[in-house]
């Protein structure tokens, strides 16, 4: 019953194999492996279109570096005031970045209003060299409150931003839920939608630790490209054994695996919300696009929950246990690995309480 | 009719006179200058306690340097959302302090409300390491929108950030119109009100160019002292013949020519208020407690004044002379060289139009 | 025959091995698995002390986080010329260290002489403020030229800089080579010879990508340790799936494997040497007191090995195949892996050219 | 007898006068008054070629920003030993360069020999993506060690750096100096000769706190412009009253001021050099080419200096008042404002000694 995040697990097993197969021989390091460029050649496939991808280990280190490579340190980041960028990243971004600044947008669901972003890149930088430039848009799909984007409205962001001048950043920690959550394809959902930079998670949704960082159009992005491996062997992020992350990735592209992931970990969360919703005094405040339920639990069942084992975040975690008294306001996330047995067990002991 | 900012015009005779009068001797470079020692004895004498000095020649520069003397790299300085380190200093802030991060407060008139530093304070860092750590509180005074902080405003502020472990920063750059305005000595303005250190400007008030850092109760700041000096050479901010930004810190304070100066200043826009409140159409925003005015003028007669010659900012900048059809909001700030004269004339040409 | 570095090689059998068997149950994310209680128990055994160990997946990564936290932004690192720190992380360490200053000493076989350390010691920092100051001794053991320091030459270099009030760091990537070479036990060769941080290397001695952290006395060190968290979070290098760094390194210690892999990567360089010596031609120039050799080759025993498949670097990498027309200079590293039959196959190759 | 440095003296009246002169009226501030452009003008019209001109108030605010703007964080800067960059600024490079390193190159005199910048071009940055990559050769005319470069001189090793892809930088502290010295052009010592960037001194030799920093050839360096405009702000050497620096350097050009100034003070360390030389025991270690002395003192004499009122560096600075028991190494600086009169005392003083 750890419903703390879609970290809490290891590997899938298909992905423990590949790091297993990948064992044996004597290969080229820092990246220069066989496996590496096969990954990028099936990136390109599943795109449709031609890519540069790098590899490193954490969320934080693919969000940050490309972002450094985005923007100069007086660029302003625009994201919206929930992503992880801005909250999870302990300033990540402005380390990176040589001090650039998130401008923080507001919009319901984690998502960026469109007018926020028009309104924030008009007055941004207006006041000419004693203010930070407009510079990037960074979106979150699936967002941090486990909202969908569909690709018109990545594509209605992005041109507002490419109209200012702005590079676009997308955090893919969930990518592959968004994915199977909308029935886009890959290319719609990233670089047809204006994507420039997509951030490509596996090690939310079964990898042990790895990220893609796609850089589409790799002719226009090539000073960016430049920027990025410097930044990555600098950042203490270019792995010496490289198969470690090229043999995770591979496995992970492999007959759809990501796919099928994602999809088991979306229908996971769509159980554990219909069997909330008939517990009395349970409130689930979000729509459930994907595999993150925020929900209003009664105090009682919380507590009743934490006894029996039940594991996951208060949020924001500055609450206590008692929440306001009546409620306290919690996250379930689901992952590759939740059994329907888990969900079934948690609820009973919800129901219960 | 120059009221675009207090910087557009030189430095006040007395100033001005000082550095003609401290050019001849050889002395001892990079601070070392007796009048450098002279200043620091004076400032404690104003703020009846020990203090510890340093003259740098911007208020960016002061503001950037003392707020990373006081946050690590992973620190956040809570700060109202109009203030001049998030507006007006291209990043300074987060160049200097390594990547920190601004997080922004709302309230009137540019002053921060208590219970939105309150809710700050709690939520920012609860994470753990995931996030940056509540670190320094910076408030402005007069703030950015032309407002004061009385004495006991101050002390519930840094109270609240005392509390949380924070160091209170105060961006001083029209410290003497506060003063002046609000009647209250220089020590209840300050470290009686929990202020850890004061940027003090001279710069918009009379000077040349000379701002200065004051940390408050220097023993137990001894590091971050240490480390201010560190930060100001490799910031580039050491001047080698110091006696330029000393002499005109002396004369600054000699015969409470700071608190001259400010007053004037404040007269003159009490003076241009008045003649302006008589003006049909013409709306002043904010209540005029220093030397500020936010002024919603009829386009008309905004590009009369221009014509005329008058200058002044549109506020925000992004606004086009047409402002919203009907008016356009500006920004007039007087200086202590504004006179009468230029006032007069100013209402004149905007009373006809 | 691939000699170009430890790294070229997966993981020791073992180390996978506790990979998969991690692998299973949902654990606390981001370090705070039992698994990593369990390392840092054994560690502090295995040392003989009380210790704070941190993981990450890089040597670059483990270097420069721990020197940001030893040096203020205007410190001054003291290191050999050759060491990694300078030569091969592409400026890590001044990036993670705020623009710090690295300052290069000389010394035979890659080992700092203490007399070069004693004249850097004095002279930097003497002019004051306009001078960086004094914060770190950095060396590496065994160092990158393949050399030995013993406990002794430590402890001397040591008490220099202490006595200048300089933290001691060791760059143990092959802190384990060293051990079994110089039959010291790990206190000896670390705290009890001075060392307050230890960045204890498995990735190049069985690992897959996991490096250990080590600070010695962590009450006295327990301002540098808070700061290492978040830089380490911040840097992206808090790996969400801890397991995947703890289970390696429980494993690495466990039966003592790590002095079983060094051994055999250090018999297996001397293997190899003594071959070449008695190859007509060859030169090996150091004393092979680890896993590594600088050797020069005749070019034309060079080319051959290259055709036939051996793999290796020149060194310095700026050299051609043709050296300086008679030999050229390469660098051969054995590994955890290396086996006989490949250095038989290799030696039997080189004598016939 | 001040020979400490020369910037122990304050203004050249004629400098004054024009700070005196431009404090009047109200002026754009922020760099944009009437009088900044007719400085550009000017210095365009001195080196015979297009240009676009910064002013900023220290030496070491004008070569870190330029630097910045010139190299990555992951670019080498190729600099002499004793430059200024590496000994005297605290790190200010690395800081504003984001940590980019600085190359320590060997020669004679401070000045770079080719043929250490040759090899150093070739080794730097061989290894690929481990090693910071060149960025830019930074030479200083005068050097730190009083010598200077002739236009040829810098051509070659100008020629060398933009072979490798560098920019050239020329710290031109003591420029005028350089150019007294010489008899060569403006032109001729700086673009003609290879040089991209001139940090333009005024400070040491007549300015109260003015340096210029010149981009050649504006076009091809557009990109390099707009860092430096943002970088600037960001650094908080963006004056707001900004006739202060642009009628110094105003009045630097006028009528030549700036080379009159020069002649005077290296004319005054040839009557130095001429009149130690007749005293026993006092050695001259260098050519005097320009306005610097480095000098072997009999400690008797440097004593009896002392007692006398004369005031004057230990070089290098971490030396005792006894030297090595028999003489003290020592540094004297002669300025623009450097009397006959002092010297002679001077003289007279240590022949008695």
């Amino acid at each position: 019953m750890y419903f703390t995040s879609d970290n809490a697990v290891g590997a899938a097993p298909e992905i423990l194999n590949a790091i297993i197969a990948a064992n044996e021989d004597a290969l080229p390091s820092y990246g220069a492996d066989p496996m590496m460029q096969d990954v990028e050649k099936r990136i390109a496939q599943i795109f449709e279109t031609d890519v540069r991808v790098f590899l490193v280990s954490t969320g934080t280190a693919a969000n940050a570096l490309s972002l450094a490579s985005l923007s100069p340190p007086w660029g302003a980041v625009f994201c919206h005031r929930y992503a992880h960028i801005e909250v999870d990243e302990c300033g990540a971004p402005e380390f990176f970045g040589g001090g650039l600044k998130l401008v923080l947008l507001d919009g319901k669901d984690g998502k960026i209003q469109p007018d926020a972003l028009e309104y924030a890149l008009k007055e941004t930088g207006a006041g000419g060299v004693h203010q930070v430039q407009p510079a990037v848009l960074s979106i979150t799909n699936v967002t941090e409150a486990g909202a969908l984007y569909r690709a018109e409205e990545i594509s209605t962001l992005a041109a507002l931003a490419h109209d200012a001048g702005c590079a676009v950043h997308l955090d893919g920690t969930r990518f592959a839920n968004a994915l199977v959550s909308s029935n886009a394809s890959p290319a719609d959902m990233s670089w047809r939608a204006g994507v420039d930079v997509l951030c490509l998670g596996a090690t939310k949704n079964g990898a042990l630790a790895a990220e893609a960082v796609i850089f589409f159009d790799p002719k226009r992005q090539a000073d960016r490209i430049a920027q990025f491996e410097y930044r990555r062997k600098r950042g203490g992020h270019l792995i010496s054994k490289g198969r470690m992350l090229s043999a995770q990735m591979a496995a992970y592209f492999k007959d759809d695996l990501w796919l099928s992931l994602a999809r088991h970990s979306n229908l996971a969360a769509t159980r554990l919300a219909d069997g909330l919703r008939k517990i009395e005094g349970v409130e689930i405040e979000n729509s459930v696009d994907a595999n993150m339920l925020f929900v209003h639990l009664p105090v009682a069942v919380h507590k009743r929950l934490q006894q029996e084992g039940a594991r996951y975040y208060l949020e924001p975690p500055s609450q206590s246990d008692e929440g306001d008294g009546k409620t306290v306001r919690v996250r379930f996330v689901t992952s590759f690995s939740t059994t329907d047995d888990a969900i079934d067990s948690f609820l009973e002991i919800a129901s219960k309480a």
